[in-house]
């Protein structure tokens, strides 16, 4: 049996077009993509199902959802719900995916709230960071779910061994932070997770540790920060090479080099966020994806399904590490 | 009467050599730096105040302040407390700073929380950042605070008129945020300031408003996340055309453009951060300051002092604005 994703055919800024290509280009004899969209894409020679309804990329999240069951988002996430898929990607509305997804895919039990995972492609390899923005307040135990969720991704989807987990916060040392990491950093000294301390945005992009944790909002004004940051610096310097010849001659033979930094710091290349700690794996791809992007996401999250996130999610969940933000399995050794 | 700017010789990781220098540089017949350090610096030709003790980088803040009264450090900022100087500069422990400035200078009245003001060098021109890092932890009429203090301090110190101010947040759209932000954007929207809504961390470098406001422990990760990113692609760049002979030539091609960016960028321009709400002008350096950014700190402060940064606080503290959020010169007009 091939692992089928069900793939929202109307996300995104660059639908349908670049999302179809991108799902006919992950198709394999091992993987099927399966379209959520209207009839006039049966063409694609792809799976369809059609669907009649489309969730813009700016309506409200919680009443698009509620008014369009048959929307291509909608339905591509229900089949996840109903077994008829195996994973779910979309390049729409965040905010849309976000509760469709908790309303039809359905929190594992023992999740306080799922997380988004992102992939920073950072200098010294892939860093996951989570939570990027699925939740704008979050208590300290949420953060060591996430903590969890996050080296679950890193092992599984990334092939990273123990990855090494490290709390985002202002300084180094332990004693620094605001209220929320304080506590979330006992906490996660005291579990079994590979915790480090913190780490600080400065060395987010040459690489902080294997798995960041942050409170959604923290993670998500840093996320934009670094991608904000890399986009204006490049810019001006493509206007500063442009305004002498000197530096236009510069500018052609730095080129390949420029691209190889791009290339290897493009988030397509992960696919877009992983929304974890649900009973189903959903990807959110960006709103501008192209036919690559998507192609990769489709990827990412079959090899999500080939190894079994959701399960080991589940498994981690059931023996009360993500439940208390340590695990029972760890029986403490009576004194002698 | 000149300016007079207390400067404490023994602070940051380049003191005294670069700190005298600095000083020495910002001397002129209105500006008089006075140095706090010991009595071997009286050869710098300065006037010099004799102290004996130092507070070293890495101590603990609170205790530090308490058990070294005769530090550099700590006299240096209580001279702007006795009226001996008119503001003062110190690139040491910043926490210590902080301590010595709440302990000595105190709070303007009506002042909840004093702010950390930095100026990012930005696309647009510069863009004050506000609070960078003094509070952790903040209520939503802090932020209220921080804005109007940014507004003075954008006026004032930069020449702004009219400071646009956004709220750092996670979307620009007005529902987006967390519990805080929510709060503070309606304050701000109540409030007589110039607000012009939210803003994102990817147009921080850009330049997102005169003034972005933002709790400590956000504003902190924000600006490590832009200044860290910034130094991991310059870096990786440079790694990227050492590798190639066409790309060696090409860095050296592009070498003035580079450079013109990395002075535009410089935070030493700017001098370091500003803790605004207090009785007095506390500036506090980079760590790492240079002679340059000593002399810039020096002359900024000086600024501030003429352009009476800390009575128009005052003043705006007086009208009501800093205590409620709201200006209470504007009496509203009764329905007729």
């Amino acid at each position: 049996m091939p692992v089928r994703v069900a793939v929202d055919a109307l996300g995104g800024d660059r639908a349908p077009e670049e999302i179809v290509a991108g799902a006919a280009a992950a198709a394999s004899p091992g993987l099927e993509p399966v379209l959520f969209g209207p009839a006039a894409l049966e063409v694609s020679g792809l799976a369809l199902v059609e669907t009649t309804a489309e969730i813009e990329m700016d309506e409200h999240a919680v009443d698009a959802v509620r008014s369009k069951p048959d929307s291509s988002l909608v339905r591509s996430v229900r089949a996840v719900a109903d077994g008829d898929a195996d994973a779910v990607v979309s390049a729409g509305n965040t905010g849309a995916m976000l509760a469709a997804s908790l309303l039809h895919v359905r929190r594992l039990t023992g999740v306080h709230r799922p997380g988004i995972a992102i992939v920073i492609p950072t200098r010294k390899g892939p860093s996951v960071l989570i939570d990027a923005g699925a939740n704008a307040d979050a208590r300290p135990e949420h953060l060591v779910q996430f903590a969890h969720m996050g080296s679950v991704f890193a092992e599984e989807i990334l092939g990273i061994a123990e990855p090494e987990v490290r709390l985002l916060s202002i300084g180094e040392e332990d004693e620094k932070g605001n209220q929320l990491t304080l506590e979330a950093h006992a906490l996660l000294r005291a579990s079994d997770l590979r915790f480090a301390g913190n780490t600080e945005g400065r060395v987010l992009l040459a690489g902080a540790a294997d798995v960041v944790v942050s409170d959604g909002f923290t993670g998500n004004v840093a996320l934009k920060t670094l991608e904000g940051t890399i986009k204006t610096l490049l810019g001006g310097l493509r206007d500063e090479l442009a305004s002498s010849p000197k530096g236009k001659l510069g500018g052609l033979l730095i080129r390949p080099a420029v691209g190889r930094i791009r290339e290897r710091l493009d988030p397509d290349t992960y696919g877009g966020g992983y929304l974890l700690g649900l009973n189903g794996l959903v990807v959110i791809a960006h709103g501008s994806s192209s036919r690559v992007a998507i192609e990769n996401a489709i990827r990412m999250a079959a090899r999500g399904v080939e190894h079994r996130v959701v399960e080991r999610l589940h498994e981690r969940m059931a023996t009360g590490v993500l439940a208390s933000g340590r695990s029972t399995t760890q029986t403490p050794t009576p004194e002698k």
